[in-house]
């Protein structure tokens, strides 16, 4: 009899179940659904980057999508399920109670954001994460080493410290604070206590500073120097974190019920969505994995061996076992990338957005939102048609800040080489170029750092959507691109560790060898092409030492 | 009975005609007509920047707005008139053959965009106006030294040259060339014959080389050394150049009849419309004359003695008369103004051009129209609204490329500083601030030389048109800016010459006590965000210099 696992995967509006055969890799159901509160824009304010997520969100969506996915699947596929896993968004923390509650499912905080889980790309930390670089770069040991050197207001700590510092009420019933991916996962267990608490190695290496080399994280004291408010969190955390083959404990009757599966199964440890995701498009040595969506998340892995003890410049993190047991996981990512796209269409967009509802009232929302849904394949288009040019424009990726290499929120977007006959598809090929350019600059850190990268396998929206945006990657990267054919990466990585963790493979990568994505389309670049995009790069990098240089 | 006098303004697209009372300053009447042929788009490839006016165009439509001028003037008005001056764009030169004649008013040339007046903004002959700029530099004399030290392929030899390279036929026919204030002025007195022909000092110093320094053109050798097909050419241009207060002719019977004038009244010597549009602006030492359109025009005169026989680096000319008799008038301007913002618009309204036809094709003329239409209306309300910021967007004037200072249209527009949160508005108050800067950079740079400017007379469409735009003009440049009252500037200036070419002033300044324009408005710097401004002209000055790095 066929043996199913359950891959669970958390994004940023929605949670997508995934029902995979172990044996042959066939998906056999999916289904999504979107966070109901989250949908609203509750307890969100994107003016200053203030994105909160309501614990109740992920366990009511939690049930439906379960239900959906029954729906869907053959009748007594539930039986079949021999593991599950869970990847989410990252770094996604939240504050928690001595019962490891989430303070937002108490009945007194149940409406405060600050009690809520404040999503990855929540930027309000960004003076906290100034200042815990300061402090990695005052102490003996800096314990940023293995993360690039550089806090990320995107990361636990410092959206921990804003938290604290803001709300005096959730400072007080804070005992500690869990990420989304361990927390979701303990629930299921029934191990969300914090006397049997335990994290997946990915979440605590590539965000929390844990690291082999200090035994666990960095002491009190360190946290300490930060801030007093700090004083004591760390020791409320585990530092026995493990990787995703591992199995982090069993399902619950009560949680089996409400899912409808078996009580006992399998739940192997929690993770980031792309760590998952690169192990479904068979990361190894060489290959970096790209999500391409509003912005890209990259993971290539490497054996220890190949570091020589070496921390990488620049980049988010590497950990061993954070993607592949026996590896270290490496993570980079651009801040924007459908970010910039999307930028450029909403600017496009205004005069419509403004003025058409005074010039065709009863027509307004349907013009709106087939401009809004036509302007980027229009703008894709257009610019596939126009020849590559030396003479032309040259744009940065930073419209968000910049992410990796040398992570720096503050750089901001530049464009150069604009005149009169500069018109939107011109300007939308540099934005394109821009992106590809950024990706580049990825790469070509990790190779100088001493990690090869040959080929690049792309997932994500957009690796699907746009054949000019693949084609134009490839031509600048200068080398062959792999699209998956699994519109659910991520999720796909989640089954696979499942099935590991459930006993359906003796390890992952047995699982891989069935169940990884086969590959959808392959682009080559154009050597023609490619010489040319050699040049122009350098006027991309000449540009960033500008806008670099400018700040200050 | 009052004298009245009659200004011609051949503007980029019209003509205009302006009759003023020579006594009072009144504007008794005034009459616009477009070039018929220009206005269908015929001889022109904007794509390539060929603009190309046909002499048959000014003939025909002179003739045109005379008779509508006589319909809106009192009964009687052509009587009185004394005088007639013209002002055209420059530079905008035509080949002509032995007799005179505009080759495209010959038969077998009517339709030869290369036989017909190269509009100044014509910029085909880029590389022959580099060719001449590198001859000027290795001759003995720098025949560019009063010129800025950079030609333009905006003006007379650098166009004369690349026609004559292009097109054999009129090579053969084309005994000379001439430019159009000088040509239509010879025309209406009859001496357009080259045995009577004389011109205006104006053209001859600011785009020709003519200077007294030299005692008129530089010498056949000069030109032959760029390129044999200038081979005498200059031998064929009378040197005795003239100031636009004195008279070039008296007009024929022919011509008399049909205007609708009477014969033998005096005719000026023609100019640029800047530059007359200057005089109407009471222009004099220490204020600048600005004709704010696609472009800008910056005039300003200075005595002799305080340039101390130095040539001011960058600008477009310094010659002696050309504004003013007896002063040195000196020109520069900014390649681009409106045409920045009209650039932003019609980026912004891509979609709606691309989409709208499909999605609402039984509104697309009238949505397109308004949209075109109140687009820059809104922004400007829109940006006006915003507070000034020193965090912001920064961004360069140079989409048409730089005019002045340090003439060089190969750089090109940039912009910095752009987020996710930069929306229409906030761009679009960068460009307003952009031109701004540039503007500022052309008054520094007269100061830096010796030319002081304390404030600025601003004329053409935008001065009008936009507040937001003119207070940010005022805080960036930190000085006061008159806004003229008259609508029509350069033809008002054209009205002065010709009151003093038909006798009814002894001299310029008399004529401008009664008759040059009242100020409409005052705007006046805000010295807090003068302050600001200070600042950020360094990021514009910063940007410039990478730009102008980046090319090499």
């Amino acid at each position: 009899m066929s043996r199913y696992a359950l891959g669970l995967d958390y994004g940023s509006d929605s949670v997508r179940a995934l029902l995979v055969d172990t044996a042959t890799g066939a998906e056999i159901a999916s289904h999504l659904v979107f966070y109901p509160r989250w949908s609203k824009g509750l307890y969100c304010e994107p003016a200053r980057d203030q994105f909160r997520q309501h614990p109740q969100d992920y366990l009511d969506s939690l049930e439906l999508v379960l239900q959906g996915l029954w729906k869907k699947a053959p009748q007594g596929a539930a039986e079949r399920v021999i593991g599950l896993s869970f990847d989410t968004t990252g770094s996604t923390p939240v504050a928690i109670n001595k019962e490891g509650v989430p303070l937002a499912l108490l009945r007194e905080f149940s409406d405060n954001p600050n009690a809520m889980f404040v999503l990855w790309k929540d930027h309000t930390a960004v003076k906290e994460a100034a200042e815990i670089t300061a402090a990695a770069n005052r102490a003996q040991t800096n314990y940023l080493k293995h993360m690039g050197g550089i806090y990320s207001s995107e990361w636990f700590w410092a959206k921990a410290l804003h938290v604290l510092r803001s709300d005096e009420k959730v400072r007080a019933a804070a005992w500690s604070w869990v990420e989304h991916c361990d927390w979701i996962t303990a629930v299921l267990a029934g191990t969300n206590h914090p006397d049997k608490f335990r994290m997946g190695r990915c979440a605590a290496g590539h965000k929390l500073m844990w690291n082999a080399q200090w035994d666990g994280f960095p002491p009190n004291s360190f946290f300490k120097s930060i801030d007093p408010l700090l004083d004591g969190l760390v020791t409320t955390l585990n530092p026995q974190t493990q990787t995703s083959d591992k199995v982090a404990g069993y399902l619950t009757e009560d949680w089996a019920e409400r899912l409808g599966l078996q009580a006992g199964i399998a739940i192997g440890y929690g993770a980031f969505d792309c760590h998952m995701g690169a192990v479904a498009a068979n990361v190894r040595p060489g290959v970096l994995t790209k999500v391409m969506g509003t912005s890209t998340c990259d993971i290539t892995v490497t054996q220890p061996a190949q570091l020589e003890g070496k921390s990488v410049r620049g980049i988010c993190g590497q950990v061993d076992g954070s993607v592949l047991p026996g590896m270290v996981g490496l993570e980079a990512g651009q801040s924007a990338f459908g970010d910039l796209y999307a930028w450029f269409k909403d600017l496009l967009l205004w005069p419509a957005r403004e003025l058409l509802p005074e010039l065709a009232p009863e027509q307004v929302d349907k013009l709106l939102q087939a401009l809004e849904e036509r302007t980027l394949a229009s703008l894709s288009q257009a610019a596939s048609q126009l020849p590559q040019s030396e003479s032309g424009i040259t744009a940065l990726d930073w419209i968000n800040g910049r992410r990796t290499p040398d992570a720096d929120q503050t750089v901001s977007m530049a464009i150069t080489g604009l005149k009169m006959g500069s018109q939107a598809p011109q300007i939308f090929k540099a934005l394109v170029e821009a992106t590809a350019f950024g990706s580049r600059a990825i790469t070509e850190r990790f190779r100088d750092e001493g990690v090869p990268i040959d080929s690049i396998v792309v997932i994500g929206g957009i690796s699907k959507k746009s054949h000019f945006v693949m084609q134009t990657c490839a031509d600048v990267w200068n080398c062959p691109i792999e699209v998956l054919q699994s519109e659910q990466s991520c999720a796909l990585g989640a089954a696979i560790f499942a099935s590991v963790a459930g006993g359906a493979h003796a390890n992952v990568a047995s699982a891989q060898a069935v169940m990884a994505s086969p590959v959808h389309r392959t682009y080559l670049p154009n050597a023609d092409k490619a010489a040319v995009y050699d040049r122009l790069y350098q006027r991309y990098q000449a540009l960033g030492q500008y806008v670099n240089g400018a700040k200050s």
